[in-house]
């Protein structure tokens, strides 16, 4: 705390990103990162960026990043929104379509924890809806009528962190029943097996995709992500950004975005290698005796009967193996697994096998 | 305007950045880009950390770069504050620091023009305090005792767009009169003949810095901006930061960032090229005629008595020279013209003198 702060920086929630330790030998299955790096495109690319014109400010509008989102997407270039990370695209969407006063957001009790963190930044209520007990989204919840117009609506797809999705006629049913709020799908993993809402977009005006480079083109590091929603939304969206920095994807990290698009067959290789390599997991984890969420992620998200998630976790870190546990209501059990290779998988399941011997 | 926007979204007053148009042998003087790459050093690191290492999220507290910046200026890391270019920096302190109610922000009337685009994005009363005749900030108009307490003061300096600056007695004038607020002295172009208010930071617990890599580092691609203050002020942008967006930083540009500060020698000679071009340009304009601000930036402010700003802007874009033109009160015939190289800087004059031989 210090007097120098806005009155409202002492009730932020900021957000705990996964930890990023620099040990020799960890196992890092802690923020679903994918296992292989990116296609030798990316990397070519980011070597020929490397030129004298770095002195020259960077394309503000992404012309050229935008064309190949809208390009693969059969979009308009004008409906696509980069931003740097998905993240900064959430958080100038909770700034520019969630606003509404006291107009609540309604979201799943259980998903991307960011979420909140936005909501307290930008002073929007925020209204939970309980997953069902199998932590889907039950879509009667968000269809049937609200005791208040909402501001709008947000969850994951799959969603996070039980990677659970849900079919596009119920995201097309949710903003059906719901045509004058935005709602917002965010599909940061939706590569790795859920279909994408981008095809209800032209029927559904209201909708807003946000996806990612971090996941499924294995760019965590080149921090670059998007929306996709119809050209007015996305002008408001601008206008923001424009309001808050105007160059938010450096000259390197367009380059190297354009270049991961290029590279199709790379794409589709490195995602069926994490869908093959998850529903292996998930019968190891199944046969250790864990409850597995069905995922269509590149994560699996799962309790033991027997084993305290916490304790758990701890656990595996002290063997050298890092996992995701929240200390949240509903999933303080669950362990959030990251799909890493085979082999990485296996040391995972060894090391569980261990634990496991010790404690019985 | 769209039925999906938040309330305050069709109020905002986005910047507009410099055009960046792709014209064959255009002379770029109007976004104060270094007319130099960067060092070598920073082409070497970039194409370095084109690996697969990528897929890995970046170091979200930027922790080496914080350590390289805080070593050149004798400060302690947890005193630095890095971001995606200055302009988010700014945006994250106006956020964290400025929003005090119906406190007003104080500003020059002419600086640079994002504050009032911030003002507006995050609801803060701004006052403007017109600058002297000479277009020098009046200090005794910051020290003398305010009629309401404001919420803060912010200016440039060297200013933007006059290139003046203030000595450093003045900035600690001011700094003093206002103990209980934060004072932000944005240093954009600070290395090109002005003194660095880090000297300040002991003695003054409420001044905070911002610089960038963009102008003296010639990278503006690779958006790396930071502030440095003290560490409770710090902890509070870091607050704001990480609920807005943990990882702004991608890894390249944090390498090349790193880079840019272990090449020391090739930062002096790229700032005594520009220093020594800059008093060559105003030489030759006051030559033409033109009244030359006196400027401790990598650009000059200047207008000529007989040709009205906007006409002359216009009048060199037709011969493929690019300058900046503000069409605001005070400053409408001025054109802010970007330091070059000493061949550019003579055909921008060769140029002039054609308009003028025409006109006359």
């Amino acid at each position: 705390m210090s007097r120098f702060w806005s009155d409202h920086v002492v009730n932020l929630a900021p957000y705990t990103p996964g930890e990023q330790p620099k040990i020799a030998d960890l196992l890092k299955l802690n923020t679903n990162e994918h296992p292989m790096g990116p296609s030798p495109l990316v990397l070519e690319a980011i070597r020929a960026a490397a030129t004298d014109s770095l002195r020259r400010y960077p394309d503000n509008e992404s012309t050229a990043l935008r064309e190949a989102i809208a390009a693969l997407h059969g979009l308009d270039a004008r409906q696509v929104f980069p931003g740097n990370g998905s993240d900064e695209v959430l958080a100038h969407i909770f700034n520019g379509l969630f606003r509404r006063g006291d107009r609540p957001l309604l979201m799943p009790d259980v998903t991307y924890s960011f979420y909140r963190t936005y909501c307290r930044l930008y002073d929007i209520p925020c209204r939970t809806i309980p997953l069902a007990e199998d932590f889907s989204i039950r879509v009667s919840d968000y269809t049937a009528g609200h005791p208040a117009q909402p501001a709008g609506i947000i969850f994951s797809n799959p969603n996070a962190p039980t990677g659970i999705a849900l079919g596009l006629a119920d995201i097309e049913a949710i903003a059906s029943a719901n045509p004058d709020v935005p709602v917002v799908v965010d599909e940061a993993y939706v590569d790795f097996g859920a279909d994408s809402a981008v095809a209800l977009l032209e029927r559904c005006g209201n909708i807003v995709i946000v996806q990612t480079f971090s996941k499924s083109r294995s760019l965590a590091g080149l921090r670059v992500g998007f929306a996709m929603a119809s050209q007015e939304i996305v002008d408001g969206l601008v206008r923001v950004k424009d309001s808050f920095n105007s160059y938010p994807l450096d000259t390197v990290a367009q380059a190297g975005a354009i270049a991961a698009l290029r590279d199709q067959a790379y794409f589709d290789q490195a995602r069926e290698a994490i869908i093959e390599t998850r529903e292996y997991l998930t019968q190891q984890l199944a046969t250790l005796g864990f409850e597995v969420l069905p995922s269509r992620a590149n994560f699996v998200f799962a309790r033991h009967p027997e084993h305290e998630g916490g304790a758990l976790s701890r656990a595996l870190r002290a063997r050298g193996v890092l996992v995701r546990h929240f200390s949240l209501p509903r999933i303080e059990d669950f362990l959030r697994i990251t799909v890493g290779t085979r082999s990485e998988c296996e040391r995972l399941c060894n090391t569980l096998s261990e634990i496991f011997l010790k404690t019985h």
